[in-house]
């Protein structure tokens, strides 16, 4: 937990920002698995995090605004719960850890809400994402879930805090990436052919949980690298496989870190695995040296989008002016997705708050295959903390949907792209703070040239 | 997934116990930890698991005893799918596989139901314990979530179908708990006084993940295992603490491991450790032998009880005639949860269609503090799988609370047990198949006596 002046500067800035008006913020539950009390391990709302720091269920908080005043509701221990789950401080103790003076049980928020509504407060609240959000917004508020849309300037205000990551932030975001970045080196030691890949994925993850984090989304570690977010890790390495991982630890406050990387099955690449592989790597370093304040993130796209073109070009598997092609599409046969995300609480960072306001700032996003996938277009500012993670892989199925539809065959050789169907993918991915002059990797190094990654194996 | 006949023999049992109506069965979504597409590990809802055998989220089904149809609703592919998470066989193709031939498009089930309403159909459901579960009911039937209780005949009939295990089922289960025993037997070969609680759980959960399974519960181990669901591990193991493990592995088709066991943290127990732990080894043994079809396992629960205050009267914590502390509920100080649970496709066994239906047969449970808590008091019968966890505790706030109310002062002597204030506590468990003739228990051995424990140390 960061110290009690950083939450109430944060919900101070925040209440300068919207002005007037009741916040209300919906901590999260607990969910079950397979009944209610066998849960899932305890996910807090980042923006609950952000501004109140607590990690516990059952909690939810309204800054009033009007009246001035920020309220935690939640209910105290009783010595049943005391003796399954253990002491635990009081919620007023709790609370006022992160400098907030007033608790009220959890049953006397719905009484405040209709109090502020008679007063004619306007209740701002965000966009649910959980089910748990939606009846508490329609029992509380009595919105159908239909038309709980969140408040456009409550979402605003935040992404304008939460974009910009604080020095004691960074440090947090660090520590997520150096254990992802251990995560991705004990993955790249220990694989070799005839494993499961269950088998990584299990050793990788035992290094976020024994870091005492957790992870920050689900492990991808698969052989069939070409399935962009394949979670059935149940295949046995073969010799001659390309293992394309993307992996991310959370630490115990809750910040992520999110890297990927790709590995031979055998100690060294193939001749056609290196060529590649030397490809996305200049997509890669192209769009690292690229990073500066100012710089549309679209722009880095279309650059690492065009380096793959002219690189996928001398493999004679496209053809044509690399620039057109980006423009028209026809690299997202081969780079389907995005350059890459912010992250910071989240792994996409704020995407509950909608990627047109974290990512467009709120303009229209382009419908292009592949490019719709970029998350993030808008021009990077110092204190942005994102991913950079270009791709190049070969998707069956999508290679005979769009040579059936005859679909850019003045970029896209065919016959030649026929002859890489059983290719798989190839990602790697690294976290980048912006800063005043440029940009700074998070996290210790992971391998990331084809020679260095067979220095691990 | 088991063959087309054993879900269709299963269908076929239920309709012919429920004789008519709709039954409704809700599939599990995916649940997003901190935004929507962020999700847990996907579990699908056990009851549908066993009736229809598909793990995947987005599908719900209807059995319509009367019109003789059983439909899976769910959505195909986009190619947009394809590429991000993999081909995947066809709805239909999965549904037959299960013995089901009509699928619709999930749009479609509102309007099924609403048709069967208006035939004067009666609409089954089973009590929904996710908040999505609630949602849909609201908006398919229209009934508000405070009403929605279940249909007790489908709960019954649901449960006398669940509550005998299969052989196949039986060969499941065993897997489970082969691989829980394996977490457990890691753990007790690495653990040292100097390690964080997490880097041991990180160990055990690496085991089930490695063997393509997963956790069938949340993990507890713990220095503070007299705080009985203790999932904080971040503490250092100190030389002279006792470590409680409660750990389970789930299959890949969703049946459950559930085993606990106690090891110091030094190569060998302390005198007073060896003690309190050969009187719940006892507690365990004699549970064991008891076991047989016939009878009723809240017998087996006070035979435990009664073994343990036996025990503790030979180190002087308690006094008076066994029988009646147990009776009265003076044990629950050293013993406040119950002797085991029905295991299977849940680790606490269909604990969603409601203990007493389950474990009590619709009967009312005691309200006496740790009597309160056993979750299966009906006869045992054969098919039975259920786990055997006596546990010894001494739990401060507890303590405290009865000397200062003055409680069962005929049976506990307060000056002594003050004296084991920091003793922690001592849980062993195993999981039983109740056979014709007696029990067998189900998997690998872990060490259960104070020597086969420190053999592994």
């Amino acid at each position: 937990m960061f110290s009690k002046e950083t939450y109430t500067q944060r919900r101070a800035l925040l209440k300068k920002t919207l002005g007037s008006g009741v916040l209300l913020f919906l901590g999260n539950d607990e969910c079950g698995l397979n009944y209610e009390d066998n849960t899932f391990r305890y996910r807090q709302d980042s923006t609950f995090l952000y501004y109140f720091g607590l990690s516990f269920a059952g909690l939810s908080a309204i800054i009033d605004i009007d009246e001035d005043k920020e309220i935690i509701f939640g209910d105290e221990l009783t010595i049943d719960h005391i003796v399954w789950m253990g002491t635990q401080p009081t919620l007023k103790e709790k609370s006022e850890r992160v400098g907030v003076d007033i608790t009220m049980p959890s049953a006397d928020i719905v009484s405040y809400l209709h109090k502020a509504v008679q007063k004619g407060q306007a209740i701002h609240y965000l966009p649910p994402y959980r089910a748990e959000h939606k009846l508490k917004l329609m029992d509380w508020l009595g919105v159908p879930s239909a038309r709980q849309e969140g408040s456009v300037p409550f979402i605003r205000a935040v992404i304008a805090q939460r974009n910009y990551k604080s020095a004691e932030e960074i440090v947090e975001i660090e520590k997520a990436c150096d254990i992802t970045a251990d995560m991705h080196i004990t993955a790249m030691k220990i694989l070799r052919p005839g494993m499961r890949e269950w088998e990584v994925s299990a050793a990788m993850e035992a290094v976020a949980h024994a870091a005492g984090g957790d992870l920050s989304f689900a492990t991808i570690a698969t052989v069939n690298g070409q399935t962009l977010h394949n979670h059935y890790h149940g295949n046995i390495v073969k010799p001659g496989d390309l293992f394309l991982i993307d992996a991310g630890a959370e630490t115990e406050m809750g910040y992520a870190g999110d890297m990927s990387s790709t590995v031979p099955a055998d100690k060294k690449f193939t001749r056609r695995q290196r060529e590649v592989y030397e490809i996305q790597n200049a997509m890669h370093l192209e769009s690292v040296k690229a990073l500066r304040p100012g710089i549309p993130y679209m722009d880095v796209y279309d650059l690492s989008a065009r380096v793959m073109v002219e690189g996928l070009k001398g493999l004679g598997l496209m053809k044509g002016n690399a620039e057109d092609a980006v423009r028209e599409g026809a690299h997202a046969l081969f780079y389907p997705h995005g350059l890459g995300h912010m992250m910071g609480l989240d792994v996409h960072d704020m995407e509950n708050l909608g990627e047109l306001w974290v990512g467009y700032n709120g303009q229209p996003k382009s419908t292009q295959f592949g490019r719709k996938s970029q998350r993030l277009a808008i021009p990077l500012e110092p204190g942005f903390v994102h991913t950079v993670e270009p791709g190049i892989y070969f998707i069956p199925e999508l290679i005979d949907l769009w040579k059936g539809q005859k679909k850019f065959t003045d970029f896209i050789n065919y016959d030649k792209v026929e002859t890489y169907k059983d290719f798989g993918g190839i990602r790697n991915e690294e976290d980048y703070l912006i800063t005043e002059t440029g940009a700074r990797r998070l996290g210790k190094k992971i391998p990331l040239t084809p020679d260095e990654v067979e220095a691990l194996r």
